[in-house]
């Protein structure tokens, strides 16, 4: 028998965050926990940022309580989480107090495996939840954002990944959410891991299947290593998701690799969420095919989406072919961001910016931010000019400590201010659901004993009635929930507050 | 640099016969032909059966004046068809004669590559063709329909590329039609005929994208040598389609291997389809996933669909699973055929039969023309009992010779017959089209004066109006046109006609 390849399932998150705008109820995953379960995935993922957001936000349902329900249903199986390092589960640093309060809760409530990442690859904003994970005895699994410039070459990468185990990651991730990984890249980075950080360092690929090459990409990056692959049932995969399942374990045929996972219980489960699937039509993305424009651009497609709606907002609809141009050389003078939540958004608003009111003439508070250096450094250099010029519009220093550092212990200010809240329960799950979601979980605990709801919809239903109250659902479709964020503008010496909806 | 993969672009043929039932009118196809002259393709395939059946089925469009047009549109790449060998692009063998006047016309006409191949790899059913082709001086690309089964073994389908290169052929073509070439099975065909047949020879694959598998496919076929992959732009691409033109260029970068297609022409050409794609929506196959159940039954999708509509049709919807497990033993029975037009509807029709009139209680006269060598001979040895039943319901005897050697001269009595026709045109080529198909070709005729339809529609008149006039076209939406079939069914003894409409 050839080596065995581990996967990891993505159905009951990421595969319905890429597709469905993250709108899958828990109801409609019941049933096809138990063949999931038994199929003999290495993990299934099953939480992260966009499923507790809309949870609270759209589904009415205790996102807590769901990890407690995947717990119970899939007894026999490591459950997975998305963190995003400091950021938990939310859009701002927290204080390491409340970074391992959530991590000890979420260990206890059955999470397994804890992949961490940073938006900006910044390793300390890594290390106190990779801490935090190894307290609880689970297995941290250290992150690392894929991404494209003349920086991040491939020693640059296996560097970071020598770092993560260094700081006591169980296992590696190599996470392309831009679907940017091509299949020689794979090869190489997987391999210079497994060389520099020893054979047995657990390699774990992590790819959208957006430009169409990656199924490629993680056959080779197999033959160079990799232990364990991403993949997502059929039924919810491709498009902006992303490998499917069964085209993983069919595509190892006779190449001495193979995985462990049971086809037939694969396709029992599948077979469930083509049924679900068009009940969450109005959600469905309409992306199917492949976008290869990624690769010249680097920007993800959510992301284009999101700066043509601010162009529109402005009556600049045409002018997104300059932004597309600007957005390489706003990446450039910052350091060459990877292009994921929140730079992905800090970095396209300030190429709208720069296209509509001049080169740097205006200044979002979250960019003049990111070049200070208060979202954490970034792998390239910062350009002096710029740098220069967020210094004078924010009127703030630069800092080169991690960003946390500067925060003050907030569990208690945080548990004071949830206390107040109607229908809180007195938790220190509800004060963490607050503490990473302040607007909206106040109205969720309002609504809480009301239940679930299940926002799919019976075909007959969809045709029949295209009811009004699905209308702010359906504009909000087309990918994960976001926030909507305030920036604030300084323009010659003068703040100016500019709210961006979540355009989604 | 590395070495040179060369790409056929599938856009103007397989593509949209794959994914659009074939209805992309000359009209909207011309306005791209520039900058696919000018990528740098080594060829463009834009004509086959189910092409030139559409055109004068439903687009009143002569498909002789189509290949002319391209012949001017496109100057400067090689012109690429398929051709189903002795069966040309109709339904039956033809005889020599006629067959050679088809090649000459088609090379007259502005052909370059034919693509010659026939649906159970019966090499006899080839070499007049092929002999043709040569004698025009035209590019021979002797055809392989891959298939799975016991007796197709890599050794067989690497003696089949050596007898091929013998016939003559100028290069060999992998046809993957239902997508099931896994990647290592790409690799070690293309690496057997490189070893048996020189490394000179020139090898190319044709793969569909059903499975999800083929894009790695193609990645492990040029590692093993491949010289040439088919390629569809990604407008059209994936679902029963093809790989996307983009993906495929894009996989290579920093493989070694490398193709000499202009990428910024490519994006230019898609864009065009891209925007041409929702005028054929209702055209659009519904299916856009992957389907990796095709790798159990090996039953291609279309062929499902054509069986549960024959199962309705007798009121035996429920009885599809019974069907589909009794395919691969009517395959057995008969010598394990490839399916592919006609061997699939002929051993999909055989099962159904089976299932609901007991096994081989009843035969179509079809499958027992196919058990008895009427369509050529097959890799696998016939089920001797089956065998006998064929010839006693039938009242034929076997036979082992070359199907067309049985046929006398017809070239003249299709002239005679096509001359009768209202507006035949005195050429060469209408006897060719009346020849390929007697039954369409004089209501084309008759109709041809008023010129080409485009069956493509605006999406607002697609909300406005759903036309009562589209709707015979909406009816047979999701495949290539197929001509009904009537089959003669020995039951008993007794002979009973049974047509099958086109289920598309």
């Amino acid at each position: 028998m050839g080596r065995v390849v581990e996967l990891t399932e993505l159905i009951l998150r990421d595969a319905h965050q890429s597709l469905l705008a993250t709108r899958m109820a828990m109801e409609d995953m019941i049933p096809a926990c138990e063949d999931l379960d038994n199929a003999g995935y290495w993990s299934l993922e099953c939480w992260g940022g966009a499923t507790f957001d809309s949870c609270i936000r759209f589904l009415n349902e205790d996102p807590w309580e769901r990890l407690r329900q995947f717990r119970k249903l899939l007894p026999k199986t490591k459950l997975q989480m998305l963190l995003r390092g400091q950021n938990l589960l939310g859009y701002r640093h927290y204080e390491d107090g409340v970074v391992e309060r959530f991590v000890e809760k979420a260990a206890k409530n059955g999470m397994d495996v804890f992949r961490v990442f940073d938006a900006l690859n910044d390793l300390r904003n890594l290390k106190t939840a990779v801490a935090a994970v190894k307290k609880t005895g689970k297995h941290a699994q250290g992150t690392i954002c894929y991404t494209v410039s003349p920086v991040h070459t491939i020693d640059a990468f296996v560097d970071m990944a020598q770092h993560l185990k260094e700081m006591g990651a169980d296992s590696i991730c190599l996470k392309d959410m831009a679907a940017l990984l091509k299949p020689q890249a794979a090869y190489d980075i997987v391999s210079g891991i497994k060389k520099k950080c020893g054979a047995d360092t657990l390699v774990h690929i992590h790819a959208h299947a957006t430009t169409g090459v990656t199924l490629v990409s993680l056959m080779k990056g197999i033959e160079a290593g990799c232990d364990i692959v991403d993949v997502a049932l059929s039924a919810l995969s491709l498009g902006s998701g992303h490998n499917p399942t069964e085209a993983l374990i069919e595509m190892l045929e006779g190449t001495g690799y193979e995985t462990r996972v049971n086809k037939d219980l694969v396709v029992k489960a599948n077979s469930h969420f083509t049924k679900i699937r068009p009940r969450y039509k109005e959600f469905l993305s309409d992306f199917t095919g492949v976008d290869t424009e990624i690769f010249k651009s680097q920007i993800p497609g959510g992301m284009i989406s999101n700066m043509e709606s601010q162009l529109k907002g402005q009556g600049a609809g045409d002018r997104l072919q300059e932004v597309l141009l600007e957005v390489p050389n706003v990446r450039k003078d910052s350091g060459y961001p990877p292009l994921v939540t929140p730079s992905s958004q800090i970095v396209g608003t300030q190429a709208v910016f720069n296209v509509l009111m001049g080169k740097y003439k205006a200044m979002s508070g979250e960019f003049a931010d990111l070049m200070l250096g208060y979202y954490g450094s970034t792998l390239g250099e910062k350009e002096p000019d710029v740098l220069a010029k967020a210094e004078a519009q924010a009127k703030k220093k630069p800092i080169t400590c991690r960003p946390a550092d500067l925060l003050k212990p907030e569990w208690e200010v945080l548990q004071a201010d949830a206390a107040k809240l109607e229908n809180f329960n007195g938790s220190d799950e509800d004060v963490l659901t607050f503490a990473m979601f302040p607007q909206v979980a106040p109205k969720f605990f309002k609504s809480r004993p009301q239940g679930p709801l299940n926002l799919g919809k019976d075909p007959a239903q969809q045709v029949a009635a295209p009811a009004p109250a699905a209308k702010p659902e359906a504009a909000a479709k087309g990918g994960a929930p976001k926030a909507p964020v305030t920036y604030v503008v300084s323009l010659n010496g003068k703040e100016h507050k500019v709210t961006v909806a979540a355009a989604e």
